[in-house]
């Protein structure tokens, strides 16, 4: 395979996993910076044209996986390729983020939900979007169809 | 960091880079199975509900990187990180499927865009999207309006 290497680091407000909202409905509207190192500036050429960034990140701070257990968003546990729980078997992250503007390699953001030093691993542009009435949510629908029961 | 390893292996129409459809408005349509080691399984509970996923996978027939270069969709050269370019610092990849059924290990799925026998690293639920009036497409944007020209 490959030995993942950083392209840069998140600069977030968080420095604890326990400051970051997680659970039903959350919103991640914070702000932060995707830190890229100077050698790969280059990679960023164009990327200004674009609102919204898939960034790949790394879990550095996780350590091994559980296949099936439980989310902050329910209290029924899911097979972990179901969820975005951190515990996986290859620890590697997903965030949808907005591009606020970029100064040479530093890409101001909003929508960070990672740590504080997190290592990026990659970033792409979010070219398309899934209609969300063409969107089934599983058991995350089930779970806020059963929180707004009385 | 940690040492990248499959969870399964995509099984797809595609045997070579040729023959996977490339360039501006292509549309990935066809099926395939993410066949997932039968040790990984049990994560795979409850992903049946979910009608996309997102599929996080290893460019394992690519070699190296170019931070600046083509894209298949544009006449003009682009940053590797506003691309979906397989020549990319981490070969790391992302797909959006279309979960059509599972069988136990196997996820049957449209919108494969992979060449048969390649590494799968994780499978995330796709659960929300940006609204498609909120998105900027940046080149691919400037891309298309050139191409309707006369």
């Amino acid at each position: 395979m490959f030995t993942p290497k950083p392209i840069g680091y998140v600069r977030s407000p968080y420095t604890s996993t326990k400051a970051i909202p997680k659970g039903l409905g959350v919103k991640h509207d914070e702000e932060g910076v995707l830190d890229i190192l100077p050698e790969f500036e280059p990679g960023l050429i164009d990327i200004d044209g674009f609102s919204h960034l898939f960034v790949i990140w790394a879990f550095d701070r996780s350590e091994g996986f559980d296949l099936f257990g439980p989310s902050p968003a329910d209290n029924r546990p899911h097979g972990v390729f179901a969820t975005r729980s951190p515990r996986r078997p290859n620890p590697i992250a997903l965030t949808v983020v907005e591009l606020l503007r970029r100064d040479g390699p530093k890409l101001h953001v909003r929508g960070v939900d990672m740590l504080d030093g997190t290592p990026i691993l990659d970033i792409k542009p979010y070219m398309s979007s899934i209609p969300a009435d063409k969107l089934r949510r599983g058991w995350l629908a089930e779970a806020e169809a059963r929180k707004q029961q009385p």
